[in-house]
């Protein structure tokens, strides 16, 4: 079974990252780009067949390790 | 309007970052994660209302920055 898990910046917290990028398209003469947020994709493997046992460990995973859930949240889909 | 970009590494081209993630989710006791990957997503704010022009957008900004099309690949949503 395959997951998918998004983790993002939660809003309010400054993300340098996307800001750059924001400029660097800006510089490349792409107009009208208002706001770049950059996070991270995990796609996870997993030998689990039980749709909700494996998003249960996933978001184990998640708060452990994949996500810095005090700055960060993270959205899990069960592919 | 507001568009998800997706960029993973190639299938074949090796991924150190989710090779970690991967043990170190072993090392905490998480079995049976098969394979990770890891890869990166951006959230972009357009000023552009128009749905097709905006992913004609994406795609050109991926091609020139967001993404390296040699060793990765993308994936563009316009939400």
């Amino acid at each position: 079974m395959k997951a998918r898990v998004t983790v993002m910046l939660k809003n309010g917290v400054l993300d340098p990252q996307g800001e750059a990028v924001r400029h660097a398209l800006g510089t490349l003469g792409f107009a009208g780009v208002e706001g770049v947020r950059q996070g991270k994709v995990i796609e996870l493997d997993l030998a689990e067949t039980d749709r909700s046992k494996a998003e249960a460990d996933v978001k184990a995973m998640c708060e452990k390790l994949l996500a810095n859930t005090v700055i960060e949240s993270y959205r899990v889909e069960i592919l």
